[in-house]
């Protein structure tokens, strides 16, 4: 089983922006403790800054992966683009958010992507990563 | 560790209602299976069709238990004194749903309780339930 | 043939309030009138202040009424569990009222139940019931 | 007893037009069971796909009827024009449709003309019809 | 100087219709009394309930009047079609109302047609249609 | 003179929830110090979390008080049923708070009931409840 | 007949603002030929730029003025405080403008003060003023 | 192949009205070179200014045409009955329009009818009307 | 102790001014009253038409009271700079109304104000001024 | 003659993507077909999944093409900086869709860029490119 | 070079309102480090709470001043009636604040007086007033 | 000091667009000019059409820059990402434009960005920059 993680804009920021609210571990720290604990799977990770590689990430990752865990940062409220992304593949990707964004601005509140993906994970910290693993490898 | 489960309006349906969306398991399985697969917790579990028995078990609850996984079905999107239950007491809670409310109608997009709660999962049937589970467990 | 009559909070003041709008007879006048009117079909009737026992009512009635005459007061404009009950059911269901709501105050112009009812019976007193039966024994 | 039945546009392609929703029977053959049925009284039926036809006709009829059906279909939604029409003249004027507007798009939720009707009656196809009559024929 | 006084649905209900409101006069009266009152001028009227033949009505005066009144009714708040006649004419347009259109309803408040309009008065009765022909008189 | 005092959803936790804005005295409390303090009135109260009950209990002591002070929590902002059984009954009802609501998230800005009460008191703590006594026992 | 004629906001740099579209008349100008025009009444005039000054003048000519022509200019459409002077007091009051609101920005076209006046009057320049005299000094 | 060419309201002012915007050619003209240019195909046309004469013509012509061109004008905007009639018919319908109609007001930018066609063409002048006739042409 | 009133526009015609809703009590009345009911503090009165000179006498009397009661009339629902004024002074204001503003139009269901005022009292005439005394009074 | 085809956010996947709406051909396919079928002009193609890629070419292009085709996909309905790049360059630039967005779901109905293309078309699949270039080679 | 500074409500309380958010320093202060800072140019300065007198200002202000600082305090969101003052002059006005209006209250994003005003400066405390200084006296 | 200056999409055509509206010196020149006039701090610039480049930029300059300069353009008003990127940044960002956007279309009016910013300077063309640039050497 192969699961795809994709993290978008300022996620490379972890660990150092807002450690209360973000905690004090680095994305690539999260990623290693995911394939610590999920080592039956291969995990697969890219993070951008930039939404049109997102979308490119999540076309290429199609045929390669059986699940994908996207945290889209501040795209997830503003982007048809990545919402058509994830509509025109065939895996079922999952969103997740670090913070519970219902409890934050206004704006947030709204998600364009959640509608077609298979389930929202949101505010467990870094265990949201974790918890969209149990699903995907559960399943099978 | 003592997790409460507690169900909201039409969930006592489950089984019967819309196998399709909401699979075939009755609520009933759906807990037994719960107690089955996280047996080191013990679990309380309580379905009411009304709102206020809600808020009450929340309330009685508080005190009782170290985790709450909340399924408040349609009050979910317009019960404000659900949301004040929540905020008042100390006990963290999780909001799920077994379908994915931002894939339904508009008015099932917004949740008036997610932002006084722990986080949300919502989207993955049953196991809904255990990705909450995982959570409370994981976490002490 | 039987028919299921479910009415929701403040209904039970029928014949006290507001005999201008709602007529001078009782809830109970209301309902006797409907068996002898049409006493070729077996009446149920129910009514409930809380939103909760209206929902429970429309599951128990599920597989022993043949239709369901839903007058919900108040929750007909802010209920989305009423609404989910309503859909988990088979046996179809009326709403009606007894005033023309659309001649009433702009909160009262959106029903949340009415999408998922076989249809909508309006302004027209206690004749709106009898109008639902009218629709329920001439269609077998 | 003198009834008119009034219908707007488009209800002239009854039968032809999507027959799931609308039933095969074509608007003159509505009206022939309506005459049928309601042998007391005496119908007088109108159809126009123009708007100000329609007006034309509720103030010529509202000396000569004792009651309107009138179902205006896509004009219900958008004509102040219609609304003052009926507000203007004595003869009650019961608004019908054929299909459940409340379970369609979201501009077919509201209408301009309900407030100054009788009543409404939606969702029973051609039964519609008839229930608006049985109201005018056990009024009096 | 030729004048065209248009009046739109429902107007030729006049004095009949909701006399508090409207006055007793009738439509024909209240053009008479404009004719007696000024003149000096020519004064074509023409009333419609149907939209379109108000529409052509300003197209066909727009080379033969040298002002044009315009009682829109209740096309005033949803004819797009109406407000491009106006503005595709090179007459200039009054648009008049005898009751106060903002002291009504709320979906009366906006008009589509007066941003191409001369001007707009209303709230006067029949004296509106006077006010109106004291400005194109005193104009010249 | 009787006064009735009906508290909804949460207020059960006065004393234990949030006592920095709430205060420290239980709802106990509060209601013993009122009969103290207004010793010359009879003093009814009554609570419950569940909508349904709070309208029942408007609707039985129409008869029985001279006066209702009403705290509908979280139902204020929500409930058409609760302002129907209000408008329905003939002893007036004051509406309370003991925060200030409008100091407090948007959609406690609204009150579905303030329009059919008497008048409005909120953000003077268990105060709030004796300024409603206030009036109630000067006005007679 | 005395006729008050008050004006609102910047009214006092009529001439020399924007001449295009106001005209080339200072507001004394104006309201010298007002005077000069309609010799049969007497003819107060006020203008300030201060909202309060507009309301204390509103009051205090209640009892000394037949009519009262308004042209609030910008609180128009900002000012519940002046909706409540004209609803308070007796004498009927013309809301006016020079320019055609509707014609202009958004927040233009909504008047706050219209449903409290006998009418409106907009868009003829000054001569908007003179229509309103001969409202007032015909109806007498 | 026959296609039906239907134009709205003003349409007939083609060349008169607003010349930049519109072009100096009149409808008729317009219509003249389509038939020269695409003689391969029998081209109708109707213009009206009555909502209700365009969707007769809709109707009429299904059964007599491969194809139907409308330039709906403003009834584009605000007309559902004419969506309805679109829905109705089997013959595929292209909405098209001579200016850019999201370059100008608001109220242009929201189409009732387009979502039943079978696409949009707008702002090419009389081309719009060509593009559209490429598209039928080639689609046999 | 010493209280200030600030009374906002209109209010000088207390007793004049609809005496059905706002009583026939004129403002010195109601001032004269509240002095020899609460002779044990000293009240300071002002009122005016102008918001600025409201802002004023806020900012004045901060030092100088230790209770404001302000009935700021038309302005609550549209001053930002009123709020501004209440929030930057530090003794505690409470914003009354004499009568009930929810069952009035809706633009006075806002209040701009209440949310840095210490609390809200509106519905009770003349009592709104006493039981904001009472508060005050008590307090201490 | 030299036309530029820009294609937006998972264009790339035509062919592959949801093949019942968007067809079987692949973008290369497309412009292969349009190349062929245009061959008195050169077609320059680009495609991109990031925006600003996009705004990119389309500055580049400016100098060097007598149009440009931009299917921008969902940064259509998002993109206030690629509307700015279209409105900066000269070459007139047409907007075209696939699918006729106005038949899915609400937020396509918007286009922030079509107010500032030459035109739009939309709904014919690789037709609508066929149609965009008819329009181009015409012109000259 | 003369340049006007303009300050409206509640600034008159500058070193004393809120000095975490304002600073200590007070309105006197501001103006006298002005003149000291651009000796260059001649200062004038007035404040007023009350919003006509700022419009008298601008008005009074428009033929002595080269440039015009304005900090409208509160009415820089709710008054129509100083942008028409703005408007109406011809001396370029900055619209400036303390503080940054938009990481306030969701009413102060809006600003009823910079389309009409040079450009805004925002958020930079009485440094605010120093770079509008900058920006007029480099200018000539 | 070093001062870092962000532009984001279509400033690298300043000096070719709109002239009128921007002025005739290209991007370069005026950073050159910025260099020229405040040598005495270092000054970094970047310029991308990629709103992912800007976010890297801002993340990349945050611990090398002590303040910076950002002209976001059309991603101002739509980029959720871009205004995370500036809070999660510790140097403080100025948000400056060279238009005035608020005298501008209705959809640049609202700044997701400028909540999280220092402050706002907008309308002053290149002088923009030259303004930020004092703010933030004074600072120091």
């Amino acid at each position: 089983m192969r699961i795809g993680v994709i993290n978008g804009p300022n996620l490379n920021l972890l660990g150092k922006r807002d450690p209360d609210v973000y905690g004090v571990q680095s994305l690539e720290e999260v990623i290693q403790e995911m394939k610590k604990s999920f080592s039956q799977a291969e995990i697969l990770d890219f993070q951008s800054n930039i939404e049109g590689e997102l979308i490119q990430t999540l076309q290429d990752w199609d045929v390669n992966c059986d699940g994908i865990i996207l945290n889209a940062g501040g795209y997830t409220h503003t982007s048809v683009a990545l919402r058509d992304a994830i509509a025109a593949i065939k895996t079922p990707v999952i969103e997740i958010h670090l913070s519970n964004v219902q409890a934050r601005e206004e704006f947030r509140h709204q998600s364009l992507i959640a509608g077609v993906c298979k389930g929202v994970i949101s505010g467990f910290g870094p265990r949201s990563y974790h918890l969209a693993m149990n699903y995907f490898l559960d399943q099978v």
